[in-house]
Order: structure tokens, then C-alpha cells, then sequence
């Protein structure tokens, strides 16, 4: 018997979250009783085994961030973001989404719950490292964002450690791979090329892609991240200690890789829909490349898959336009 | 011909360095012409070379901050916070002053001023560091903060990058070592004893010692951090890279120390005055004992104290109420 909210409700992650919550109709093996649905758009639900309550507005506004809190959740999984390009582009945006949606739930929880702290299960991205990056990223490795996006997710982190030191919530701050493949449109700017490159051309469109082939990027399947939130909606939180983010494993990807798993399952004509970008405009450099992940993977994370041909097995299965149609 | 604004001049390092600015009227050898004052309480100024402008109000306040940046001060000191202590017992209070009222003059400022982004110094603090502390931290070390104070000057710090990588302030944040002698009454909780434990006997009070003798922590004068700001203010910072934080020198005194020194400047008498408290509160690893403090030093921030004793030296000269008297 538990109330769940869910912020950011009818994003990529949230939806997929919401699909599986419906399904389960448990967490944690426990009975869901309420499901509560954030999101500045009403989502649209599957049948749900529970009752659905739904929140539409800006989760930024107080007053909205309290209405989320008089719902009394145990468990609440913030996956409200923008893309790090859009935090980029749209300055004020970025902020209001990615850091003041967080603090204002976060605090209107510490404000009406203060003998009930949820669990609160925080989508943070490995964008809060900058370079440079070392070949393999350790859990100690100083997180020194580069963009606005990584700067907004590390200032969460910082007040889920703070909040939890003091009982105000029982947060977990997950550091999310680049997620691919990305189901929908295509996007644009930073990391969504990962994804492009195969959705696109998997469904007959033409994908731009800005990078030198050598470059190789930390990648989890949406099905992953919704099984670490999962995972960590029903941890023990004491085995964090003070630091209460953590990087979640992944798979290190190179695009020549991408392209070969490409050409294996669409063939050549699938790989001749890729448009390269001469000069590329990301190379080695440009992304981190692995993690160790290695305090995650101590505290039973596991992603989905093996290796890249089962991240597109995946898609192909469940998210690409041919499988939906 | 500058126009320079302190947020927070009624606290105890603004008053200083309030006082200073109004002494040498200039600042990076250029005139002040406008000195901008901001504070919750009209701060009491000294004789002024230069106009002088009060804004008295809760600087957190987005209208307040718009105040501020109307003036278009070219640089602007943010030195207003709450002692670490005041905001670990008064959460909202410590959120309020120490983070929000750095970001709402910053964002303020990106809005009114994207042609004129002014050099903007913020006084952050070793607080950012968290347990465990090795004997010397280095420039690398990952900041962990333990308290709500440190975790707020992180935040802020997190700000001064993003909004400098894009050019809407040039920002520089000082951590600055714990300050001592403080002058003015007697603060309670953290830090706070290492100027008890001299400003106290030395005036003739009482003194209560929190901690075992052989902690040690890094320690600056008053006068070192109004140097210290004095220097931010006018130095290049394309020198500095995407960090824009950076720790200041000091010196590791240790308890021991302290009250030798105390000895030989209010012999026995004065030593007579300290309680301690039994068992202490504090041990050696209660705080960060010693920082390289490499980058700042490579930028030509100096201590103006090479002891501890020249430290009590400063203090009886200018602090002490006995030489104010």
C-alpha cells in the first residue's frame, strides 16, 4: 500500500516509467495505491490497476509543488528535464526546469512532511562532468559541469545530499548514461545524434551525423533507466553514506560501432542515409567515455543489455514507429 | 571611474571591506565614483571620496536585485551570509540569504546588463569541503559539503561557472578559510570558538574551547580576506579556466597554537579564561586542517599574517574592543 508521484510525468523517461508502474501495479513489492502525475502537460495514462490522480501546471511554482506534497507520497521519481541543448538555448528555461521543479518539490515536502520524508528518486544525467575526461571515469572523479544543463542537475544533487543529511527526504540522485535509443522525434544539439543515427535511419529517414567516428560515449537503453529508478525506489539508501549520487552503469559505444550495428540490421541502405558533418563538430574528446560505475554496480544496478546490438534490439522491439504501427 | 556594489556591507567582512574601498577611494587603480551598499539594514559608512547609494532590503528579493542592477556597477562584491551555524538551525533562513540572494543579484544582472557583465566576486568558503579531509588538500580535491552552509556556497559557485562560461558575469568565487579573530561578539556553534578562544580572554570574558587541542584548521585574518577580495576584483580572470572557484591561502593553526599564543600576549590570567569542554565536541577530524591553496598562491593571493600571533597582532590593533575604546 503506497502513494507514488512521478514529476515529469509525459516526458521520454516519465512515460516510459508510468507504462511500467501500470503494469507492475507494485513497487518495491508493495501494493501502489495512488499514482500522482506531474507534469506541465496532462500525460497520457495506460489503464492503471490504481487510482490516478493528475497534477498539471508548472512544478516550479510553490504553490503547484505543494499540491504534489498534500498528496502525502512515499515514493516521488523527479524525471523533469529539458534536453541539455534546450537548458543551453533557452537560459531561463533550463533553470526553471531543471533545478527550481526539483527544489520546489523538495522543499514543499521538507515544509508538509516532516515525519513522513519520501523517497525521493532524482533523474540526474552524467552531464554534470566537464571535461577533461579521463579513458575511465572513477566514482571520485570531480564533477565540473560544462554546460548549464550539468550545472542545474549538479545543484540538485547538492540539495538531495543536503535535504537527506537531514531527514528532510530520503533522496538518491541517479548520474543517467546518454539515454539511446531515444524513442520520437529527433533532437537536436549535444547528445540526441546518438540516438538519431539509428532511429532515423531504422525508419527510412535521413540522420545528420556531427561526430568523428572514434568517438565513444557512455549509453544506456531507456528500458535501463527505468530500471534503476526502480532499483533505487527500493534501496537501501543507508549503504550511501553522505554522497547520495551516483553514476549508473552503461555501455562505452563508439559510433563505428553504432554504424556497424546499423549496417547489420538495416544494411547499406540504412548507413547511406547518415549525412556526415565535414568538419564534425564533436570528437574524442568531446564526451565522457566510460565509468566504472563501480559503487552502483556494488549496490546491484544492472542496465538491460550487453552490448549495442541489444540497446537497438530493444528499440526495434518496443519503441521504433515500425513496432508501434 | 567605477562603479562598485557590496551585497551583504553590514556583515562583517562588507563593513571591512566597505571601509576599505572608503579609505582608498579607488580600486585595480581606477576611481571609485558610486559605491552601492546592500544590506537588510542600512549599514553605518565611514566618510566617502565617492557617492554613495544604500539599498536597504532582503537582497534574495527579485525586485531588490533589480534595484541593484540598475546602478550597473562594474564590480560587484557578494559578501553576504549567515554563519555556517545559523544556517544548519535555520534552514529556510540559510537557503534565503546564502544561496538566494547570490542568484537573484546574478540573474538580476544577466537580465539588466548583457552588454556590461561585471566582474562579480563572491565570498565562498572552505565550508564546500566535506569529511573525510586528507592533512593537505590539494586544488583537485572533489568538494563534499557536510552542511547546509557549504552546501549553498556550492551552489553558488556552481552559478558563478555557468553564468561566466557564458558570459553574463565574470565571476570569481573565493573560498575563503575560516576567519578569525572575528571581531564583535561571540559566535556560537562550528568554527566560531577559534576567535572566542582569543577575542574573549583577550577582552577580559570568558571563553568556551569546544575542542580537543590538537585540531588543527585554516585560518585567515579579516584584514587577508578584504586583501584577498580587493585582488579578485582586479585580477584576469581568463586565467582561470572553466573553475572559477578557487581556495585562498591561509595558515593551519592548530588549538595548541592558539592558546600558546594567547599565553604569551595575556599570560596566565588570560589562559585562566578558557573553559573546556569535556569530552570536546571536536577532534582533529573535524575540520579541514591545510590546503596547497596552489592555484590562488600562482595567482598572487597572499596572506597579509605569516603566524598566528601576527594574526592576534592584527586583532589588537584594529579589532579589539580595548583599541576601538
Amino acid at each position: 500500500m503506497t502513494r507514488v508521484a512521478v514529476i515529469g510525468a509525459d516526458g521520454m523517461i516519465g512515460r516510459k516509467l508510468v507504462e511500467r508502474l501500470c503494469a507492475d501495479g507494485a513497487i518495491a513489492g508493495t501494493q501502489i495505491t495512488q499514482l500522482i502525475v506531474c507534469d506541465i502537460r496532462a500525460p497520457r495514462m495506460p489503464v492503471a490497476p490504481f487510482t490516478v490522480t493528475t497534477l498539471v501546471g508548472d512544478m516550479s511554482n510553490e504553490i503547484n509543488a505543494e499540491d504534489l506534497a498534500a498528496w502525502q507520497p512515499e515514493i516521488v521519481f523527479h524525471v523533469a528535464a529539458t534536453f541539455m541543448g534546450q537548458a543551453d538555448l533557452d537560459f531561463s528555461a533550463g533553470y526553471r526546469i531543471n533545478f527550481f521543479t526539483a527544489y520546489a518539490a523538495i522543499d514543499a515536502i521538507r515544509r508538509a512532511l516532516p515525519l513522513a520524508p519520501p523517497r525521493f528518486v532524482y533523474a540526474s544525467s552524467i552531464g554534470v562532468y566537464g571535461p577533461p575526461f579521463p579513458d575511465l571515469i572513477d566514482d571520485d572523479y570531480p564533477a565540473q559541469p560544462d554546460s548549464s544543463y550539468g550545472t542545474q542537475k549538479l545543484m540538485c544533487e547538492a540539495i538531495i545530499n543536503d535535504y537527506s543529511r537531514l531527514g528532510f527526504i530520503d533522496g538518491i540522485a541517479l548520474r543517467l548514461p546518454t539515454i539511446a535509443i531515444r524513442p520520437g522525434p529527433a533532437t537536436h544539439g549535444n547528445s540526441g545524434f546518438f540516438s538519431n543515427i539509428i532511429r532515423e535511419p531504422l525508419e527510412g529517414r535521413r540522420a545528420l551525423l556531427p561526430a568523428s567516428t572514434d568517438v565513444v560515449h557512455w549509453i544506456a537503453s531507456p528500458n535501463s533507466a527505468v530500471d534503476y529508478l526502480l532499483h533505487a525506489a527500493r534501496l537501501d539508501t543507508a549503504k550511501l553514506g553522505q554522497q547520495r549520487a551516483l553514476v549508473m552503469p552503461g555501455l562505452a559505444v563508439s559510433v563505428t560501432e553504432q554504424l556497424q550495428v546499423l549496417a547489420e540490421i538495416g544494411g547499406s541502405d540504412a548507413l547511406a542515409l547518415i549525412d556526415r558533418l565535414d568538419p564534425p563538430s564533436y570528437g574524442r574528446e568531446s564526451f565522457p567515455r566510460a565509468f566504472t560505475a563501480a559503487r552502483a554496480l556494488e549496490l546491484g544496478f544492472r542496465p538491460s543489455g550487453q552490448s549495442f546490438a541489444d540497446i537497438v534490439a530493444e528499440f526495434s522491439a518496443g519503441d521504433s514507429a515500425k513496432a508501434a504501427s
